[in-house]
């Protein structure tokens, strides 16, 4: 079992209350990739530049994580320069060189065929769009997005929804996308175009899953350690599907709705951990039983004893 | 047992997207009342003027709830005039007049002497005070208060802090009153005033509990039929507050961290049905199967099954 992502690796520099990283490893690809490799085999596609350095394909490899799909191509790496609010719910571009992500097609490599479950990460729907009339995984293909794609590429977007089994977008996004401001109507418009789960993140609120099955609603972790939220919404992602692929994986079954509320369990957790240091320093040293613990800690925290 | 509440009674004209609502009951004491009647007997002390509609006296009259501590003074009373923004979770004032609110001095009735829990509703700082010198509650003491009394009486709303043992505020509130983003960072500031235990109202997200048996976070009930959010936040405290009444008068005893939880779930409860119509028509109708049946949903919803 194995999870494919597509989307962007980037060399980010951050500002945040608590402190400032320079040219750290980031990206949606590099997020997902790394919370889902706790949960299942994963194999990126994306695009870096000469310049990416080769410390940062080993934080990929420590992580048993496939790179063939990482094309290297001449030019930079897209780079994101950005500092957050005081609530770190938001952040101000400071400055964004797309460099190589400009042109980016993406390349399957023979080592990635019969893939399980694909992400299709946030990056430009066009790009999106490639990889679904490439990828045919076995189980299923979830996306995720973000305002400047709804604003600038709307109709692409729609169209790579209609491809997807489950998206996972943001509550703006959720009310930009459809123009619904109250979360469950924007969830019933978007099911309506296609896909049978919509998962909406909440940040520091959570995150919340729409299907025929109804609503499942759950807290994120109470964080007092926050220090950057670059990613967070990449790190749930991973640790949902990836806690999904470790369910067929066990049951060698399509997942029940026990497994996808456990799974946005999962990713609330993954981007708990994320949230706690720049770039995906937290990530890299984590093991089960800290996953285990603070899974249990996010459901005592909801639970009436 | 029995649940004292100071604050407003309002007569409010209120627009969102859903329609409209002309001259109807209204108020921060209104709405805790009315909530917490469905557990608990409730008294409120406020003031109206001598155009207060015999039949609002009659809406509180329907639910027991004891009005000899509503003086009625030569002068109008409270109006508030808004209009609320597509997700209903901000208004916009368009009209104020404090009326006889201006000069209210609380009367307690000798009727209402020994009372159990005392409940400062969102009312100017000077009045929660001179009501805390007057009542001393058996069981405890909880407070409410809003943004122009944080920006324009901090010393006076710090001094009624330190006198309770329970805040109840949102966290835009929590925020501004304390300079800390984070809201469990918040909560710690605020209880190292006095309060043994801090509550944080999030709206749509629903709320969040800080003591020293750590923190407890219930999503809201997932809302469809949202109509107008007008005393969400004072339905959530006569929710909260009407169910630890009720669990200390079943129980003999203070109540312990299980009956706070439960209690916040019946906050969420009583807030969810207010936000389903105007003023309070959803609050008129209830019984107890109805908030049962809402309080097991909200549990469902959160969980992992």
């Amino acid at each position: 079992m194995s999870v494919t992502v597509v989307g962007s690796t980037a060399i980010d520099t951050i500002q945040t209350p608590f402190g400032k990283a320079s040219s750290v490893l980031g990206g949606s690809a590099t997020y997902f990739a790394m919370a889902a490799s706790y949960f299942c085999s994963v194999r990126i596609v994306s695009v870096v530049g000469q310049d990416f350095p080769d410390d940062y394909f080993q934080v990929f490899h420590d992580h048993n994580i496939q790179t063939e799909g990482i094309s290297v191509t001449e030019g930079k790496t897209f780079t994101w320069t950005g500092r957050y609010n005081d609530a770190l719910d938001s952040a101000t571009t400071l400055d964004v060189a797309v460099n190589v992500l400009e042109n980016f097609e993406p390349r399957i490599p023979a080592s990635y065929q019969g893939p399980d479950i694909l992400f299709l990460a946030n990056i430009n729907p066009g790009v999106q769009l490639q990889v679904v009339k490439k990828i045919h995984p076995k189980y299923l293909i979830a996306m995720d997005t973000m305002n400047i794609w709804i604003e600038t590429k709307r109709e692409a977007l729609l169209e790579v929804i209609r491809h997807v089994d489950i998206i996972i977008l943001n509550d703006a996004e959720a009310r930009l996308l459809t123009g619904q401001a109250v979360l469950p109507k924007a969830a019933r418009v978007i099911a309506s175009w296609g896909p049978k789960r919509v998962i909406i993140k909440k940040g520091e609120h959570g995150a919340f899953m729409s299907s025929e099955n109804g609503f499942f609603v759950i807290p994120a972790f109470i964080q007092e350690k926050l220090v950057d939220t670059t990613g967070a919404g990449d790190s749930f992602a991973g640790g949902f599907l990836g806690s999904l692929c470790q369910s067929i994986l066990d049951k060698k079954n399509t997942p029940d709705e026990k497994n996808y509320r456990e799974a946005v369990i999962y990713g609330n957790v993954m981007a708990s951990f994320t949230v706690e240091d720049f770039s995906v320093e937290k990530l890299r040293g984590l093991d089960q039983d800290d996953i285990y613990t603070r899974r249990k800690n996010i459901l005592n925290q909801t639970s009436v004893i």
